[in-house]
């Protein structure tokens, strides 16, 4: 019998009610989109601690009877491996940690499809030509230490060891010694990518994590690639006075000008179809009598295309000058993070898009605006796709995050579907570089 | 010989340098207006504090030789009198505290000005139908508790004394018992307002601490008012969601809704030619990758007529309405404060009016923005006026706060004028009064 999705869904009820903490005052939940009549619970799987640990201790034992070998790696990525015919792998990652108060799919959904999609094939007796790897990756929220995508990142190299020695978290630990306790010696971290040249291929299911299928009717999707991020952080400088001295128009007002800035970084996303979004802001001195003296914002702008990012950056910078020159202010355009957008193997996506089209009734390819751990795969050269189910009104990273039923199912199946396609697509591929 | 203007000026001088502290990495300063070679120097007579008690001792010594009664009364105001034939009283009062690192002028110049008119009308023999008090409000800045108009609100009987008892200050000190150590009890402040009967009228020369005369080329206004003020808290609510996952479109962003509520406030104050401000401003996460959950912002509504106030509290409710629905968020609006305009005796604005022109070749007359311990006076039915002097930059409230000399000394010798006319109108208004 193929992946049991019935078994999948079962798996992270188990897992929600093992790991998860009462949300006090929390809003009722649904699970599988029907009223719950359990408490509040918020997943409570922070990475590097004890909740994270008992998730993985539970995981492990759900291989009960599928002769699988086990190993942490020096990035205290888990992996879980039965072995084909050949050392190489197709991997099949995702994650167990969570934020703090988070739901109950992301990231568990990937790691225990993989699991049931390696369990069928064990029980279904198909001979493997290469070796399948259920990889739940270590820390991939960041919520402790705010580096995301932490052991994928060890894997594919681009962990910057130096930068993230000195993180601490809210109780002023140091990211080295909490890893340290659980195995990690971040001199030795990177060695965790000694693994890539035995990945032949990655996949991952994930839910979306925002309203566009939900929105749209679908109940699944193929993806291909993952948006790029340009982040900024927009300083404005005015001058401060007091609200009740300086009329209007001889003011330099920060907050006005940064306003208007807002508005058009809006205009800006709309006109190229992009994600912009200002999510931080900061008024100084912030008290009601007064004209702030400063003013400054963050700015996330996403994308698929190199070019539209591009064009993104130069829109900015231009409409942070022009309307710091109108208001009479001055304003500085500071670079955050830069991140390329993402492509997905052709293949692959192909492969994503045929068993979506087969098991929904609809071919919907898109890509991803969060980031994943796929990411890192794909940034490591291997060949890499993923698939999403619908999230309940979009929502994600609390704990009423929630996806329907069925819709798991369906999910479950159709990546199923997808791995078995790529045993053989990865088979081949080996086969070919072996001939050249 | 009236009033010595620049006498004014070297006890100004001699007071900065006694009661203020360098400020660390400070612009230098301007004194008068030329550069000054003295290190940045900020005012650091906060009230209640060891160089506030500092501040009045040394301004008690500069009556030397002038036959002055001097007391304290229950709020902590000192009183500096020059009795005349009459206990009635003319009230020069302002305030010799000032917020940390203030700058030499707010609040000082109307009390030593009031000092040197003080002492010239005793050089000059002039005798006087009336007593003249030269009055210290206690704490009128708020810099410490954030109550404003302390001393003069407890003798105008505004002074919610239960409000004020559980004020701490940023060491956690409570009001109570900070001002008992200077004499204050809280249950008997409100008999320092036994003294109104005797006050027949009040005046009070400030820095405009604002920058419209210096723009007009103004050396000097006379006052015929203080705005009423319409204070709010703006609260939007929309739904938080991942930047890379919910598209611009689908969107509830309550920082988008508030940047257009932002602009909206300041047309409105255009339209009616008001003061509008939005100067606190709070967003929720406040993280890069969120589209926020919830914004506020203060609105601060400034103007001189009650029916222009009634119709920006319309506007506003107006706007943040309209905008809410359109950007599908929800918004409410809360009362911060609110405080009726408030004009100034008329017999005694033309008195102000007159020598302001004939002191300055302009018959200026404007409202003030900012409070002004006046505003009690006024309140409490003291007929009050009050005179401007130019702030160079329109800077207050900051160590590089400055006025030309010459205009300080030009509003010195009008504050004189202008006392002087007050007396006997002071004198024929009590005589006025027995004869009915």
């Amino acid at each position: 019998m193929p992946a049991d999705p019935t078994r999948v869904v079962a798996d992270l009820l188990e897992l929600r009610s093992l790991t998860s903490a009462e949300v006090d005052g929390g809003i009722p939940q649904t699970v599988g989109g029907e009223p719950s009549s359990a408490p509040p619970l918020g997943s409570a799987r922070l990475a590097w601690t004890e909740p994270w640990v008992q998730a993985r201790e539970w995981f492990a034992s759900t291989f009960d009877g599928v002769p699988v070998e086990t190993h942490v790696d020096p990035a205290g990525n888990l992996w879980t491996t039965l072995v084909g015919a050949r050392p190489e792998r197709i991997v099949l990652g995702s994650h167990l940690d969570s934020v703090p108060n988070g739901g109950w799919l992301d990231g568990c959904l990937g790691v225990l499809a993989g699991a049931e999609v390696l369990r069928g094939l064990h029980r279904d007796g198909v001979e493997l030509p290469v070796s399948i790897s259920v990889v739940d990756w270590a820390d991939e929220e960041g919520a402790r230490f705010g580096r995301s995508l932490f052991g994928s990142g060890a894997v594919s190299g681009t962990l910057d060891v130096e930068a993230v020695r000195g993180l601490v978290d809210n109780a002023g630990e140091l990211l080295g010694d909490v890893v340290a306790r659980h195995g990690v010696e971040l001199d030795t971290i990177l060695t965790a990518g000694d693994v890539l040249p035995s990945i032949v291929a990655s996949a991952e299911l994930h839910i979306e994590q925002g309203p566009m299928l939900e929105a749209a009717g679908l109940r699944l999707a193929a993806l291909h690639g993952i948006l790029g991020v340009e982040r900024r952080m927009v300083r404005v400088k005015g001058q401060a006075c007091h609200a009740g001295a300086t009329p209007i128009p001889m003011r330099r007002d920060p907050t006005v000008a940064a306003s208007r800035m807002a508005l058009a970084v809006r205009d800006l996303g709309l006109e190229h179809d992009a994600f912009t979004t200002v999510g931080v802001w900061r008024v100084h001195p912030s008290v009601p009598t007064a004209v702030n003296g400063r003013t400054e914002f963050s700015v996330d702008m996403r994308h698929l295309s190199r070019d539209t990012l591009d064009a993104l950056v130069a829109g900015l910078d231009e409409l942070v000058a022009r309307i710091a020159r109108e208001e009479n202010v001055e304003a500085t355009v500071d670079v955050l993070w830069s991140i390329d957008p993402i492509e997905f193997h052709p293949d692959l996506v192909q492969f994503a898009a045929d068993v979506v089209e087969e098991r929904s009734g609809v071919r919907h390819v898109m890509p991803s605006g969060p980031m994943h751990d796929s990411a890192e795969m794909s940034r490591a050269g291997v060949p890499t796709v993923m698939m999403f189910t619908p999230s309940l009104g979009g929502l994600s990273h609390t704990h009423i995050e929630d996806t329907a039923t069925a819709d798991l199912e369906l999910a479950v199946t159709a990546f199923d579907d997808l791995v078995r396609r790529m045993i053989g697509w990865a088979a081949d591929r080996l086969a070919a570089e072996a001939a050249t």
